[in-house]
């Protein structure tokens, strides 16, 4: 029986083999499938003390990796190669996308310099590191012919966190602070280390002088201004057409596809223009939440909220069943089984170097950001430190991309040195979110939680944050009062800048806000639903 | 100004061409912008007498496609060419499974019978004519070598209506016999026809026999009968796991993503073995919008609802303009240039016999349809008929791929009988379309509504069913009670059946569900929302 069942299996994942190039009918079938198994036996091992959902689907990809590897011979089989293309342009868009939608943004942006310090310096701190760290050490290892602009990637490639696995198990009501921090961090570095891999594969490096570091730079500023702009941009004009033709009148169904399809124009018209997508699409998320989506319908409130992350979920899943099962494709591991000593130095040298290049920073800033604030609760304990240091020790789907893009430009396999850096990779990527995520749930419940504070149903809550936006559409000002008794005490509006410039920003933004933006873009409270009675509402709000 | 505008675009056209064979990234953003724009003006012109969607969509994709013709000088485009696995694994799957999901399942079981006899029946006796049509005139217009398939072929593909149109402007809850036919028939014709296709193309037809006519019929009803219950089965399933591990507890994105990938999952599991692909999702959507959509959250719910349809209608848009841009490449009407006389012979020809055909089948079966009948509520009238007839008349994208299918394996420019059968297919979809489409709404006005009924807001509510589902919640065997209070009139359950044979098997089925069914699958009535306060409803009802 279980014979039977092994080759017919075994069979079907002949015609896989040999009829993906053809058709993808059979490869989608395996995929989907494999995808569903990745929801359900994440979902019965949630409360489990070590796993989530990650670790799952990265442990299902590597076991439908070595059952393909066994029943086809050790053949290299067409499926299971990562494909960039794939990656930027279907899987990572939704995720940040629904980062930027579903973010606490009052949080966000009363943090936002600390973020700004850790997801920015904090990145090119740690690029700086593992740059000269690897030069310094792979120089001496033998590994191949490598440049100084694949150094410089190298940095880039390993500055490029992943903190799913932590925001899993961080709650966003217990830690508010530390979770938009790692938050934060998190989708900035992600756009951070790509328009420095984007800058540094733009660039003649070889001939290093001042005005080449000053255009670097330049390029650097005019990527990150020109994507959040258009990101902007994008979302203003969304709310824009949402409240000027109000769609809500006919059909839920035409606002969220333009919020959908919008949402996605900003970011392929940023990929086009070889600016930095995932900025673009994050902020475009941020200013649909605030003014496009207290623009439509009820339900298409709920269905918005939830089909984001829906589609967040999904792609997150696949990409760790994608990158699981890409590991094992035997190809490029011939490289290893020829030198495996040096292939297992340069994984543990970048293990180190991204433990270092990450300590450099965190605990430094951590100690900055400290100095400007006064209130205790703003204030990074040392605990919080450790846990925002471990937060980014993982690395994800966005390295492998870079990775792949940098070193198989030539072909994987021909290239000592570019096979080395391509397994190294997956290496690292595999270590860092199995043993380092493994240790997550345990190491942020210590450093965070008391044990009663923490029943399984809280600490196991997935990332997207759900309580945050409706109890806000009763009272539409209970959170600007609270912004504002702070604002209060403070004496002059300069003192009150040098003591706490983000509070004061925010103030002036939400005056700005209220006076000019709203009144065009719509948001809260400009929004005829207010106008029915509250049984009207209860009928129709399904609609 | 302008003419920088034109040249701006034009060279953007120029990348367009010259790198979608590279990245998909230029093309996809023309896409997903012209989507938009179908969007918003599909809405501003909704109140139009005669416009809606789909021709919208469809004027907006021909004048793209002048567009790039005009500004790359009369070159054929990469970007415009129809892809038939595009079509059939990412646009048609959304549009059928929505069809199942959001169908009253009420009227639609109830004319069960007369759905089948329209949609099965019907079609096979409007491929007959079609075939039979064609090769008696093609034969004398010289248009090149078909053979007997694919004089089949053609009555296959032209049997495939697409009833969209109507659809969108008939309403479910004032015309609900008349809805659910045409939309019941619509579901099952596509089936049928791609089912007959499929068997057209698999049997070696040159020589027939009555044994391999009688093959063909058991091929034909093995499809349909192994379609529908994998369908159903993935449906059940999917029930079963969303009960049987209550996903509800933890996380709405888990109950969406998992009943959207096992509605996908059935149908490329369908693809996969040859089986009809769209007959089998539609079985899921029913299936799961009468189990599985009960045991999720009510914020899943809406969520569920809203994506499906909105998926829906993103593909139906996009399957428009994708048709209208298609049309217009220029490579496959070179062969109309050399004989234009003759291309509009066979689409003449193909536009009457589908006249003819749908005419030969509607009036007679209606009339059968009438007989079964006793109260006037349930016949059939002539207008209505007329109406019937009326909607089918429209041919769309599944015409479209079916031809490509059969004539474009040897490619189409070569051979000049494929040639001409491609662009008389493109010109039968786009006048079917157009000028059908567009005296589709005052005729639907005129056989059905008077004035004083019809508000423009009623009238142009789009096919999705909306207030069906949720006055259910309330009180669970309301429609139960409905349809018991008619049986109860009749003496004994076989003169019953004699009379009513639909309403009796429906009458059992509902015994039978509430025994068995339900207790293992849920679905209303079995799920532990009740035991909650209203209050507290309120309060997470949004979680």
């Amino acid at each position: 029986m279980t014979f039977e069942l092994i080759s017919m299996l075994s069979n079907y994942l002949e015609t896989l083999r040999t009829t993906s190039h053809h058709t993808p009918v059979a490869s989608m079938n395996l995929f989907v499938a494999l995808l569903c198994a990745c929801i359900v036996i994440g979902h019965l091992l949630e409360e489990n003390r070590w796993m989530n959902e990650s670790i799952t689907s990265l442990f299902i990809g590597l076991g439908t990796g070595v059952f393909i590897l066994l029943t086809t011979g050790g053949k290299s089989s067409h499926i299971l190669v990562f494909s960039e293309d794939l990656f930027f342009i279907y899987l990572l868009p939704p995720i940040i996308f629904n980062a930027g939608f579903q973010v606490k943004k009052k949080h966000f942006f009363r943090n936002f310099m600390t973020i700004m310090l850790f997801g920015a310096v904090g990145t090119l701190i740690s690029f700086g590191i593992i740059s000269l760290g690897a030069t310094h050490f792979f120089n001496r290892m033998n590994i191949g012919s490598l440049e100084l602009s694949d150094y410089l990637a190298i940095g880039a490639i390993f500055s490029a966190t992943d903190s799913v696995c932590t925001l899993q198990v961080l709650n966003q009501d217990e830690t508010p602070l530390l979770y938009s921090l790692v938050f934060g961090e998190g989708v900035v570095n992600d756009a951070t280390s790509v328009v420095l891999f984007n800058a540094i594969q733009k660039f003649d490096l070889s001939h290093i002088n001042s005005s080449i570091c000053l255009q670097f730079v330049g390029n650097f500023l005019y990527l990150f201004i020109t994507s959040t702009a258009l990101g902007v941009l994008a979302g203003l004009l969304s709310a824009y057409i949402i409240k000027t033709f109000y769609f809500g009148r006919h059909s839920t169904d035409r606002e969220v596809a333009l919020m959908i399809l919008m949402a996605y124009f900003s970011y392929m018209l940023a990929e086009l223009f070889n600016l930095s997508a995932i900025l673009t699409v994050f902020f475009c998320g941020i200013v649909m939440s605030h003014y496009a989506w207290h623009n439509v319908t009820e339900s298409s409130r709920v269905t918005t909220k939830h089909a984001f992350a829906t589609l967040s979920f999904v792609s997150e899943i696949f990409i760790f069943l994608y990158v699981g099962m890409d590991a094992l494709d035997i190809e490029k591991w011939q490289v290893v089984r020829d030198s495996p000593g040096t292939s297992v130095g340069v994984s543990s040298v970048l293990l180190a170097l991204i433990l270092i290049g990450r300590a450099a920073f965190v605990f430094p800033l951590s100690s900055l950001s400290n100095l400007t604030k006064k209130s205790l609760d703003e204030k990074i304990d040392l605990n919080q430190q450790i846990t925002i240091w471990w937060a980014g020790l993982m690395r994800g789907a966005v390295s492998m991309a870079l990775a792949y893009n940098q070193f198989t430009r030539s072909g994987h396999t021909q290239l000592h040195g570019n096979a080395m850096m391509i397994t190294s990779t997956i290496t690292v990527v595999l270590f860092s979110t199995v043993v380092f995520g493994l240790m997550t749930k345990p190491l942020v419940r210590l450093m965070l939680l008391s044990p009663k504070q923490c029943t399984t149903v809280t600490c196991s809550d997935p990332p997207s944050p759900k309580s945050h936006t409706f109890p806000l559409l009763i009272n539409s000002h209970d959170s600007e009062a609270a912004t504002g008794g702070r604002d209060l005490a403070s004496p002059t509006s300069f003192q009150m800048f040098l003591a706490t410039p983000t509070n004061t920003v925010h103030h002036y933004w939400r005056k700005f806000d209220d006076s000019f933006m709203r009144p065009v873009f719509g948001g809260r409270g400009f929004v005829p639903f207010v106008l029915r009675s509250p049984t009207d509402d209860n009928n129709h709000q399904w609609k």
